[in-house]
């Protein structure tokens, strides 16, 4: 199963680009869609409703200000659909923020923080790990490996100030 | 022409109701909808699609939370689309208004008040009222009547603290 | 009928500029002004005033911080008037836009996006598009305009990722 | 001098009375108005161009939501505007607060808190008082018998607690 | 596999149960647990650590105010962590929602709306449908029962207003 | 050492009292008093500098709205200050928040959550507990029995739900 | 009677110099302090108690964060005082605002906007113009000359785009 | 003693920095250690555990976004936790105070302004010179030095402007 990434604007691209990578670091396919809720409502329609055919697991769906992406795909498609909110240049991502997260009753949207692409590309690669032992330990891998990279930091940080 | 109200559940009807009397006192035919852009993405898209071929000129979107019926239903019309940010159990319509108003470059929704379901009502009159003149009398009849509240009410608390 | 853009202070121009763009690449023909609520009170009456008979069907006001010039104008016409609200310094735009969105009952004002010059501009073109087929039509063109360029868009990123 | 208070609407007054009493306990005269810079704009523009021959001093506006009486009456005259900003149903007062005091430069209004009137009332007083001996004798005893209350209830509380 | 409900005090109950019912009605088996962050962190760390071992697909974390059960629970296991934030008697949920969804990279909670128990239990099947056919069919057949129930609606208001 | 609640109005006693009850659960002495920082400034610069040598430790400042207390408190004393903000009728308590925490450099004031009396009290007591192993043995045993209420609530709400 | 200003801190002078100049302009003499209501509470207090023997009529007090310095400078006197909140690197400005403006009854700050020192100064002159025919002279030439100045800059704008 | 400064990030270290200077200054030894709650869970629990006895009074935790780390160590012991929410790319700072400051009843922590470094550090010196007269001197001191700082610019500034 493929995680596809949907953002608003091709000015989203810079901070998708890292959930991209995080998903392909993993050995996970990604497919990439420039898709508008408003002004292409036709093409998220479609791209929702064929998601899974096309061998789609789970939906990111990035965009600013009044993010609708993640509510419109979500409302094509059961399958899980992760919400990325970017910040613009105004109000700091909270308009985003609360487009994306406050979904009514019914129809969910799974978000991260503003500008968290990194974190939606590990929980997409999570959602696909509940059926790949191979992805469940790539996981853990990570995990170690953040440690330690902390641990590390830590040790440098820690000797400085002695 | 008609003046549709959309709202996203049937829970918001108690706000709604003020824009449709506003609406109807103004002698506007109305037309009410329950449609959910998340529940019923279909029938927000077909409305939207035929409303204007269905007699209606101008659609009030009428919505909580995350708040996309506007921006959805604006997506599939050149109609002008007015948002009703309505104030829910939580964020205290913060959520709702933000939703509405910020929409991204292209699809404009014309945002008024948190739970403003009159003035909703009375913005949509005006737009109505550019091609007619009967309906602008009856604004600048309207503009007089408010006037004339506020005056006696002017009169009755000045003469109280007299 | 014309549209008017009215700012409040001409450091609102360079926003301001964009929707007047907008609404001249549709056709429509502008009046462009800088008028205080505040600094020239007198100015705003008589502009809203006289907006009618001089040939105004939408008055697009543009301020920041409390900015309170669309619901000053709309005191003294029953045109639509749509709320441009300006980030400012501070506050991220929050004041300007709460300042314009949340009018009490009687006098709307349709706002759009804080610094949403060119929805603004769509905006009062697609009240203008209620008695002007012509109109109607370029807005349809601009729609589909608008879907095509996300399509190339689309078509661009996700080549690059395949 | 007179104070004068003036509200957007009639359903202010339950807060605005509090400050009507506070000015009336210093002896001052009051005059109290119902007028609303968007329903009422002529008589806001009347009574702000006449506060200073009907012997107002300072003047106290009162408004909730988008609050833009205080500014519209300062832009009229140039006797100190009090702003006072009403909490309604919505965004806990928030709005009425920006919208206040965010004013932009040249036409100050001096902001209280959110349902402050008896703060409004004091600082009128208090502008008074500069060139009232007698206004600003009974500030200080107002000032001693507010200091006086709360040490009467320290005694009393910390007696409990002993 | 089952989904498990955390939550961090049994005043969160009331919400929480919503979710149990959601995830009940798909035939999916629950865990429901009292586990503090703060209060019973060995609790948190044994839960989160064992959680795959004991069966569990995906988590779903509640919790008020500073509510760090999400990313505490998230940082023992590589489940999927669904964090449903609480409104507590201050600050409407923002703060809940803040300290759920702003996670920093490495370690995401999946967060839904404040309050949202019933779409964190539908999420949480969506994840676990990722592998299951069966649940995948029960998904499509709730989202067409929802729509159905807003089609029932629409037919009873637009009736009342004709 | 004692500790010393202060708070800016007696209204503030409701949520003053449970931290109150928290100290003198651990066998701290308390002293509680009500002093306005505005309209007793002599009482609260008498306090504070009088603090030490009247046997007090630790000093919690209760206040609301804009809470000044705290930090006029702080600004007399080397003593640690601890701030509880207390909601109050609007902002929901984030003026209060906001009014305390973001003391400038040079006198911090120790802020817990808005409302959180019984947090101030803990707080209080683990400073104390610096230099008295009879309090940090308490401390001890009250983190256990934390730990015990909330390990009863998981048994009884988890076997509810088998 | 001179206009006080009051700055917590000398980085605040960079907005308060505005202030100050307009001040002047009237020909008001000012006086410029930096008294810090927490590393100098001793000089704030002698400084607010003897302001008006010293001549001063209005006290605009600067600061920035949890911005005290007002309340504090108003306890101890019956001065009327203005608020200039500061905007700080964090928070942009509310924080300062709110611990200006939400004064609890008794001791009220006229606050004025974020950064707003030219309208601080105008909000002082008006106070002492209650008694100064001849300020109110340069007050009236003062709206004058900006009613002129934006009136310049509408032909200027209005020009360039007919 | 010891001071513990705990970052979450290295990111957070220039920051932090301040702090360290602040309590380095004051004589007191300092430990420097960079944590994360969520990517090092175990060196956290480990960290807060043994913190005692490893001779720390006080622990100072600095954290960005959904900033848990003050509520992850302070859940493992019983020393004070001081908490320094850090200002990260969006919610300017925002998200990070209210995870820290919002604890629930149980488990406090000792919040400081967002940023500030320098208060973390003088509230941990305040609370160990609880039982050292020697820190309490130089707290003392600290305290005139810094309110000779402020006089020397009060005396520079209003120089300046006579």
């Amino acid at each position: 199963m493929k995680v596809a990434f949907v953002m608003g604007s091709d000015s989203d691209l810079p901070v998708v680009e890292k959930g991209v990578k995080t998903v392909k670091d993993f050995g996970v396919e990604v497919e990439v869609r420039v898709i508008s809720a408003h002004r292409t409502p036709y093409a998220a329609e479609e791209f929702a409703r064929d998601a899974e055919k096309n061998g789609i697991g789970v939906i990111i769906a990035a965009a600013g200000k009044a993010a609708h992406l993640g509510g419109v795909i979500a409302a094509f498609t059961t399958l899980p659909v992760i919400g990325l909110p970017i910040k613009s240049s105004t109000m700091d991502g909270l308009d985003s923020l609360l487009s994306m997260v406050q979904m009514p009753p019914g129809i969910p949207v799974a978000t991260v923080a503003i500008d968290g692409a990194e974190n939606a590309g590990i929980l997409a690669v999570q959602m696909l790990a509940l059926s790949s032992p191979e992805l469940k330990e790539k996981l853990a891998l990570h995990k170690k490996n953040m440690a330690e990279k902390v641990a590390e930091k830590d040790a440098a940080v820690s000797a400085r100030f002695q």
